[in-house]
């Protein structure tokens, strides 16, 4: 299943943290908080298993994941306002 | 159609501008940065239009917003990791 990863974090050291466990997790960079991820059940519970520990880790500042199910229509039919992001090691999913 | 409607938005300032404009077109806060509410296109179209208001205004920093249709099964299978939001005056969907 095609889940979409939001992530809110103040702390710029903790933000990249979680990014680097989402792209060795093997999920794509979207945006600058954003990724998505086609993971099963098995995966899924490993990706939330990382982020907890991160989370517990967390000294100070927001940390807020939203781990959300989605299809792949509806992805599509996202609306993205800003900056948009520039990661050129990254294979952009547009 | 439900939407979600996702913010990454490194200045405080214009962080709250956008979550106010957000509660005034009668989206709910369901965490720090994300926010939910059943718009038909018009709607959508005009919470669209006050976010490229607030973006083309922004001096600095990040700045990036994505809103994506969701179906209430799919939201409600969601997984949160991290600091719960609390602000009580807001009716907050669980």
């Amino acid at each position: 299943m095609l889940y979409i990863v939001f992530y809110d974090i103040s702390d710029d050291g903790m933000r990249n943290r979680v990014a680097d466990v989402l792209k060795k997790k093997g999920l794509v960079r979207v945006q600058y908080s954003v990724f998505i991820g086609d993971l099963n059940s098995a995966r899924l519970k490993d990706v939330v298993a990382s982020l907890r520990v991160l989370y517990r880790s967390n000294k100070e500042g927001r940390f807020s994941v939203m781990i959300l199910p989605v299809t792949q229509a509806m992805f599509n039919q996202r609306i993205m306002i800003g900056d948009e992001f520039k990661e050129n090691e990254d294979k952009i999913i547009w």
